[in-house]
């Protein structure tokens, strides 16, 4: 049955993500070919060293006939073009899903491009690393992370399923939901945490990073993330993340209401129920 | 010449900072008594159990008569009745410091209960961790972390030397500066990520956090801590820390704007912006 059996996988840019999860499919599929299509001949290059793909395309998209799996884990920026060039090329029967960090542009351009209940289901897995590039690719990365399935009422069941059962033998939880769920959940965890950094790490003084501490190091790594997939994934997540934004600013306005107000005692309960809430869902 | 030898300290709150500061003083002044004063039995009991003090002082404040050096590390809100009641016993030439993470304040109360150019410099060593309570106390805590050392100008230069010499003979990193100067830094690289940390765990829904990863965890961290010690930091500091947040805000909303009009191009160098800021002062 197709999708239970790889026999020859497709995967479209070959950084850190795409990289590890070529190397995952060649451990869980030992007789699977993995081709590579990226852009950058060193990209390609490094992702064949480290045994992440077995065949390497620069910018060429007719391998995608041969393959059973095709697999975008490029910037969003890119999918509709990609898209349009592999289309010609897909085998029929097969599956098309991707890497992306956000879910509704990229599934609304999929439809446009596919055709409606066409071969695309959107998959988010939630991995990576300060690293970039094909280099720092391990079978691991995937293993014990969530993948969240997004698929919509058009998608077949039976490409839904293909789409987890692949996640899931990569070692990963499958969380399945909506797109547009998808975008607002992550806007409030991931997107909106990534702009606060980036925020934050505006605010000091040149002389102040000399008394600080772990704190602003952690509250401010994030902005350390590759500016060119935050700016694809801001521009296609636009209104989640507004809302998400409009949300913290009420909580920080009202915790800057409380510090005018000199209320201790109103400050200590807020203080006591972001640690309640840190600690039941949060603490390792 | 006194300071340079301690034979006798005192130290006032032995929690996780208090304990760790005696366990160091213990291992670089072998000779040294350090006598643990308390309100509570049980932390005392933990404190003598590790090592950190050889005399445990229930809510007593007699033997500081005996110290060279007597160091207050309880919530800030405490200072002022310890101060009160440590100055009758207060030996000649004995040096009063503090752990406290806020210091105008603190240098105002000292200087208003010793008396001005009194035996009081404030000290803020940026040690801590996730664990509280002297249990965790280690004599490495401080060891390779900055101390700020916060004199006024009524502080004699002599008491500003011997407590600077005090914290880098504990293995600290000195940094000298004015109590307000103090607390605008730490308002904008501590003070506010505790508070942007607090106020970004209310923002997930429930369902959220099935699909959070490292990037929220790293960004709430700083509200799993002690609710007591950031009230008192909060109401110690409000200025600086409003300040801090009216700053935040004008970054935010700046973002948000951008995220309005879909300029990607400005939030592409926004985001290569704070990577620039962050790589250069932050990256380990």
């Amino acid at each position: 049955m197709a999708g239970e059996r790889i026999q020859h996988a497709t995967i479209i840019g070959v950084g850190l993500l795409g990289g590890s999860i070529g190397l995952a499919l060649r451990e869980q599929f030992p007789d699977i070919e993995v081709a590579g299509i990226g852009r950058r001949a060193s990209s390609l290059r490094a992702a064949r060293r480290v045994g992440a793909i077995n065949t390497a395309h620069l910018d060429n998209y007719d391998v995608a006939a041969r393959s059973d799996l095709v697999i975008i884990a490029t910037p969003v920026g890119a999918y509709e073009n990609i898209l349009r060039a592999i289309k010609p090329h897909l085998k029929t029967g097969s599956l098309v899903t991707d890497a992306g960090s956000t879910k509704s542009q990229v599934v609304r351009i999929a439809s446009r491009v596919l055709g409606k209940g066409g071969q695309f289901v959107g998959s988010h897995p939630m991995a990576g690393g300060e690293q970039k590039g094909p280099a720092y690719a391990r079978a691991n990365l995937l293993s014990g992370a969530t993948c969240v399935v997004t698929p919509t009422t058009q998608t077949p069941k039976n490409l839904q399923r293909r789409t987890e059962k692949l996640w899931r033998k990569l070692g990963m939880k499958i969380v399945t939901m909506s797109p547009a769920s998808h975008d607002q959940a992550v806007a409030r965890v991931s997107h909106l945490p990534h702009i606060l950094a980036c925020a934050l790490m505006e605010v000091p003084r040149a002389d102040d990073f000399a008394v600080s501490a772990t704190g602003l190091r952690d509250m401010t790594r994030l902005a350390g993330g590759d500016a060119e997939m935050w700016r694809d994934i801001v521009a296609t997540n636009r209104k989640p993340i507004i809302a998400a934004m409009r949300t913290m600013r009420k909580k920080l306005d009202r915790i800057e209401q409380l510090v005018e107000q000199d209320d201790s005692q109103a400050i200590y309960r807020a203080l006591i129920q972001a640690k309640t809430r840190h600690d039941k869902q949060l603490k390792r």
